[in-house]
């Protein structure tokens, strides 16, 4: 940047500009170990984190592991995007142990039934309530572990009867499906679906965890890639309004059917074994 | 989950199965506010940082912010998704000072041109070696405040000749734009592209950060939204290669022409003002 335009843009980023041209300094990360290795989130200690995402149906794929152990959570797996999936596993030497569901989903085929053809000895996980079958079904206050981690179940229905949330351990995550999605909720319109216990479901389960609480949702169609629990409690055009508003907006929305409505619940039903 | 399917179950996940059932304790976490303020990031003291998604062009723009001053640094937005971003910020209370890019791009318009426009004061910035016009034109070791946080540039031509990759105050992060992707690397055969200065660019100014520092690149095109330095030193399949053979693989990729790359470029040399 020539000094001519540094002094010309001075007036107006003044407190921008201050450390335009200084050389960085020579910064020595050869720290002790356990600094160094807050491998996959910032926080030395915390589980490895991955975000993966299946375009067809915007689905978010969630992988939790610990960095010692190298157990590992696989939340929402898509059957299109198994491969993928397992092949970042073996690359960051982890151990699949389980694969969870938050619900028995209407627009994807679950990927856990192919996982479990190729991954001996991991087990399935859906809520007791969605009527699916899986190695483990999970109600209130379960715990899934891995390593020195753990996943806490929080029943969230409203978009079906067998909603779940996961919670890990410390609070600082929740992985909350179709509950609640970034700005939005998941649709009340067919599988069980009920406004009223949706809006409790959010207000009791998931704005009762701490305010900077992240939420990750199981679907985003906007390029959205996580939100907080402050964030919607202040911004979530549907949740910010009184159950009956609420009510009366989902009752409305008119929504085409999923496309895959009538492959994926069939499939999703028996661990998305059906018909592959 | 049944007592007779726990039991049946043990065997197989005896490690992961020991808290199966075991209520949550009360997790108080009324801290101090100096760890619950943890916003953005998983550690106190870390900028807040959201990753966003432009999915017609699978463009990446990163959001980055200082928690206390609210001074906010916005990498590589695309012009369809301005609005988006500026929802975000404006909600998330922040104060946009700058809008960077890692070089001009050829796949979409830059949003600088129209941020600027919306945002009083707002300042662009590019490298001085892309040939493109922007407020402030970048070179190496230049340093890119916000708050009392920072972004180093590093050069890393190849790609293009004024590709940058900015990197965190603290190494924990890099911004690599098209140089480094997800097991994969930016393409080398237009906006004079040249694979033995790419490969130079990555094993000189990428791999020598520290092997846990985060790779954020500008795209990906199979749902996978962040690596690191060491993953991509062990399985990025091109860097992997000597740079002969990693020329020879460039060399000979055969790529379709970007759609957007008549419209994108010439309007990316203006800050994508061009025909807006």
């Amino acid at each position: 940047m020539s000094a001519a335009l540094l002094n010309r843009l001075k007036p107006a980023v003044s407190s921008a500009i201050r450390l335009w041209n200084c050389k960085a300094p020579v910064i020595d990360h050869r720290g002790p170990a356990s600094v160094r290795l807050y491998s996959g989130l910032m926080e030395p200690g915390a589980p490895l984190f991955r975000q993966l995402f299946e375009s067809e149906s915007s689905t978010y794929t969630y992988l939790l592991a610990d960095t010692d152990t190298r157990e590992a959570v696989l939340i929402d797996p898509v059957l299109e995007t198994v491969d993928r999936d397992l092949q970042l596993i073996d690359q960051l030497g982890l151990k699949l142990i389980v694969a969870v569901n938050t619900h028995c989903h209407a627009d994807h085929i679950t990927g856990t039934g192919l996982l479990k053809k190729k991954v001996f000895g991991l087990k399935s996980c859906i809520s007791k309530h969605s009527g699916a079958t899986a190695d483990i079904q999970l109600s209130e206050g379960d715990r899934i572990p891995f390593g020195k981690h753990c996943l806490t179940v929080r029943e969230t229905p409203g978009h079906t009867d067998g909603c779940l949330t996961y919670v890990t351990g410390d609070q600082r995550m929740a992985f909350t499906g179709d509950a609640i999605l970034i700005r939005g909720c998941g649709r009340t319109d067919f599988q069980q679906g009920c406004p009223k216990r949706l809006y409790e479901s959010i207000h009791t389960k998931i704005f009762t965890l701490p305010a900077h609480c992240f939420i990750y949702p199981a679907h985003d169609y906007k390029g959205q890639t996580v939100s907080t629990v402050d964030e919607e409690k202040k911004f979530n055009p549907r949740l910010t309004k009184t159950l009956d508003e609420f009510v009366n907006i989902m009752n409305n929305l008119n929504l085409p059917k999923p496309k895959k409505l009538d492959i994926s619940v069939p499939a999703n039903l028996v661990c998305g074994l059906h018909d592959i």
